[in-house]
């Protein structure tokens, strides 16, 4: 589908989103980095690799179980670092704020920030604040833009999913996506759904350190899902992917709130989990590991990497059937990061 | 001034703004590099120093005479970093564009920022798209940040400034402001007034080159104009700081628009100057250098650091009295940049 006017779908991490990608962002700056496309770009700078993301969050409502606006603004940088296979060390923080705003909520918002950064070992060390007049922007938006060291021998990117590799995801999916959708709607529901964001530098170090190039590929499948992560990989590695769907990690809340409002738990947005492409001899090595670590007690092997149908991603359902998994076409929920 | 709400006078640049950096940012996120207040964070990493900056822009009108929003936010996080005496390699890019934003004027936007990054030899190598719902931000806001390279030697910071220092202006103040304020109240003067957004890191390249220790100070005296900054700059270093009313160079057209609103020139944003405050012995050759760039032109002495009343900048005007130039208090104009 193509607009003269900007969609929410321009924005949901799904196909209409990575078309406006392709069409008008990459051509402007066009540059082999940018083209990669994974969740940080790779830079050689004196002598070191580094690694380098941006991440802007209007997230609604701006407090929410299990985190706020700040928490996830930090959190979010430091995990699309920490995919590079880098340590994230420093943050940068830019603040959009509107006319009104409660400062007992800004400084709310910065505590978390702060703390989130204290857990995470980054350190904020540059800053920008806009104000802007009443209705010009709704309440908070926060950018976060980081850089990580990439230890030697590390080469960790969505086009290195190699066949017989095996798809880890370190955890329950869709818990993040449907907090903040049942917050927003006002809706009640008995069970206790929180968002799962949290910072995951501090295992990917530990994968890293472990088990150095058997690690293919680290995503963390927010805006879009699993689902729509999945087909990114599939896509820059030229491999096919199959997964389970008996095997795929949902609490038994999130999947009966999904069920009931219709929404497939593999396009909801997580913020702290990921998905783990590991050569296939030390897959069982790594799954211990992951579960070993207060993030990724639930993970599991959810799939492997496949020759076949190049760039597709498959899903055996639990009735024996076989399913493609696209990449979710347009806006599932708006401002959910 | 203290509240409870948020108000534009806080994202001014001015004092109300500082107070607010130093009460609520500082506090949360507890570091000596973000400490410091330069223009970016000057971080060691594997080996090497590199600059880091960041900054938000939220300017209204997108589009005005001598620039856009897109070319604004790429030069402007170009020139923190070279304020760090770095060559500035990489940008990210994150945008907030509202539902409904013309892709046109998206399209122009990115076309712009794509030219001025080549201008600039930079690459944007990361990125990132959100979309809000119609109403909840006024079009698009893009934040860049960046990160650069500081040669070996070189040491530039607002605390560096030293009694004798020569403090040079790269050229005309208050072009950038005039031109907003103009365009935002439709106010048509015959006068051509532009915007002076420009790239200053070949500029500042050249002088860390051929000068090397001999820079003290790099700032680009944006929100809150030259005076402001001068402010900043005489706060961290301890020292004073006399100007003389008679060497500003102000353009005549700029000057007429300032008397007529009531607005000091010296408190008007820059977006394509900078303050060079060098060491006596070389400000003669560094006056001359900075002539014969093409942002540069119309650069001149406007005075020197002393070390009377240590923090404080005078003017010395041109009637031969003395007045003391205060930190701008709170807003002269909402989404200068």
């Amino acid at each position: 589908m193509d607009t003269d006017k900007i969609l929410l779908d321009h924005g949901s991490g799904g196909k209409i989103a990575h078309r406006l990608i392709a069409r008008t962002l990459l051509p402007a700056f066009d540059n082999p980095i940018l083209d990669r496309l994974d969740d940080g770009a790779v830079l050689e700078m004196g002598g070191s690799r580094l690694a380098f993301s941006t991440d802007t969050f209007v997230v609604d409502p701006i407090f929410f179980p299990g985190g706020d606006i700040g928490e996830l603004a930090v959190n979010g940088t430091v995990n699309d670092i920490a995919m590079c296979g880098a340590s994230p060390l420093y943050l940068s923080a830019g603040l959009i704020i509107e006319e009104g705003f409660p400062m007992s909520d800004l400084e709310k918002i910065l505590q978390s920030m702060g703390n989130a950064a204290r857990k995470a070992g980054v350190s904020v060390v540059t800053g920008d604040t806009k104000v802007v007049p009443k209705g010009a922007a709704d309440r908070i938006f926060i950018n976060t833009s980081g850089v990580g060291l990439i230890p030697d021998g590390v080469a960790i990117s969505g086009a290195n999913a190699r066949p017989g590799d095996q798809v880890i995801l370190s955890g329950t999916m869709a818990d993040h996506g449907i907090t903040i959708l049942t917050q927003r709607e006002g809706m009640r529901f008995d069970a206790d759904v929180r968002s799962d964001t949290a910072p995951l530098s501090r295992l990917t170090g530990t994968l890293v350190d472990r088990f150095g190039s058997a690690v293919h590929v680290l995503r963390d499948p927010t805006r879009g899902g699993v689902g729509t992560t999945l087909n990114e990989i599939a896509e820059s590695s030229g491999a096919g992917i199959r997964i389970y769907e008996e095997k795929l990690p949902v609490r038994d809340a999130v999947a009966g709130i999904c069920e009931l409002l219709g929404f497939d738990p593999l396009y909801v947005a997580n913020e702290g989990k990921m998905l783990i492409i590991v050569r296939p001899d030390v897959a069982d090595a790594v799954l211990e590991t992951v579960r070993a670590d207060e993030y990724g007690r639930a993970a599991c092997c959810i799939g492997e990497v496949i020759s076949d149908h190049p760039g597709r991603v498959f899903m055996q359902t639990r009735i024996g059937g076989t399913r493609i998994v696209d990449m979710l076409a347009g806006q599932q929920l708006p401002r959910i990061c």
